[in-house]
């Protein structure tokens, strides 16, 4: 299948970071796009995002920087894309597209749809994908090739815009699934922020320890910092995905404190064979995504 | 400080693995070994590290390998240190130094010190190192560098024995830690083993998530599986390890469970401030070790 039947003439960022300024850059790679506006809240990013070429063109104000756009693609944190949709819907022509990245879904929607006008066309959207470093200067053309990208539309999604979106996110290399809402949401909690909650409350439970006077974190080799990388994510982000995905995550996290204190009970009775089980069983499953 | 006052005529690596294969290797370029022996019970293994330049002579037969040897390296799992060490006491030459490298350390010399001769020196040790592959194809002489390693003297342990195996971890690049056996079991529970048993059950818990008609773990992106790399280790070995160090383990498992208790409370009640300051704390811990 070639490109030739899909082109974007103006494509709005709002959020240049490493979601909006990568996907800016692929849609650039493959020929696809005519001129991309970088909006934001930061001038220094915006600047950077300019000079990279990530963008075409900047401005702080959403407002003008929609105006005339075909697609929108909303890249800032979950809690901020309602109050970013609110503000600009009134400046979007009629039949322009209006997607995000967020990595929560059922909340962004009901932040976003009380506002929605009947002539733009919302199509809620969560590429897995991203590196540890954020901002305009760690975009880059390759980021979203081979991941995959789930679409969640809901009843009011027109199935055109949804196509487009979908395309969009095959030319620049990834795999598209569409998905429930609330299906995409139970998934995440489970293989990224469960994690993630695993993750914060492993470092800090060992970094409380205080049987001794030193920081026994500093014993910590490879394996720890490999495992607890995640745990150095930005606060303010986890937060926000927390509260917003709040019912599926909580219930993720009553999953894998039932499969802990299981654990915890053969380790505590020295049963060798649950343990090596368990530890077989989990390798197994591991091994198989590799 | 030279290497010239620092020589081992007859060395034997008992488990040529990554750890053993690893010291021999970092011995010989270091120009402070003479003979290398290498014991194990599986043929090819041994034929391989002699292959590979690993040791200079192998057999299966730990009483005959042990014969003369100056320093004997336990480096075979942790369960199998006491048995291994008690088969070979009789053969030992007096006043030859054991050491070995078990990732517990009060079951290992409570395993080894009721079997240990009067004339033979144990000196219990862990060098904090490894790589996720195993066998001696997987050595190399480099292993050691810039890693710990901690030696745990017993009231038993000979001063001069000690300073021997100190000296030598020290001159394949490691720093040397002397600790208290107790003070190194319940650190290794904390930094090491408590992640394991993290990981295992975070792997089970969403493995086992049956919702939907799939395995969800199909979903999962760059950050799970990086994050539960350790859940690929040896079963056989965690039980091992989780056996041994049941205690101090059991005792970080149930504070890791009271600070993700703590956590999931409050992403239940959707505390944000609470949920912040918890991410952020631990990405200050977290930061602080890179």
């Amino acid at each position: 299948m070639t490109n030739q039947d899909f082109y974007i003439d103006r494509l709005v960022i709002v959020g240049v970071g490493l979601i909006g300024g990568s996907l800016a850059l692929a849609l650039k790679a493959a020929g696809v796009v005519g001129r991309v506006v970088g909006v934001g809240r930061g001038l220094a990013n915006l600047e950077t995002a300019l000079s990279y070429g990530v963008v075409d063109e900047i401005t702080r104000d959403a407002a003008e920087g929609v105006k005339d756009a075909d697609l929108v693609f909303l890249a800032t944190p979950v809690c901020s894309l309602g109050p970013v949709a609110e503000q600009m819907m009134a400046h979007l022509k009629p039949g322009a597209i209006l997607t995000d990245g967020g990595s929560v879904k059922q909340a962004v929607i009901d932040a976003i749809e009380p506002h929605l006008r009947a002539d733009v066309h919302f199509v809620p959207g969560h590429p897995i994908a991203g590196t540890e470093n954020s901002g305009a200067e760690a975009a880059f053309a390759s980021l979203y090739q081979e991941r995959r990208c789930i679409l969640t539309p809901t009843a009011r999604t027109d199935p055109a815009a949804l196509a487009l979106v979908s395309r969009m996110w095959e030319i620049v290399g990834s795999r598209v699934e569409v998905m429930e809402v609330e299906k995409h949401d139970r998934i995440l909690a489970a293989i990224s922020h469960l994690p993630h909650m695993v993750a914060y409350a492993l470092v800090n439970s060992v970094g409380a320890y205080d049987r001794y006077d030193e920081n026994i974190l500093q014993y910590s080799a490879g394996g720890f910092r490999d495992f607890t990388r995640i745990a150095s994510s930005d606060p303010t982000m986890w937060t926000d995905i927390a509260l917003t995905n709040r019912q599926a995550l909580v219930e993720m996290m009553a999953q894998f404190e039932t499969f802990f204190a299981e654990l915890k009970e053969d380790v505590a009775r020295g049963d060798d064979e649950r343990l090596y089980e368990f530890f077989r069983r989990s390798k197994k499953s591991r091994d198989e995504i590799l």
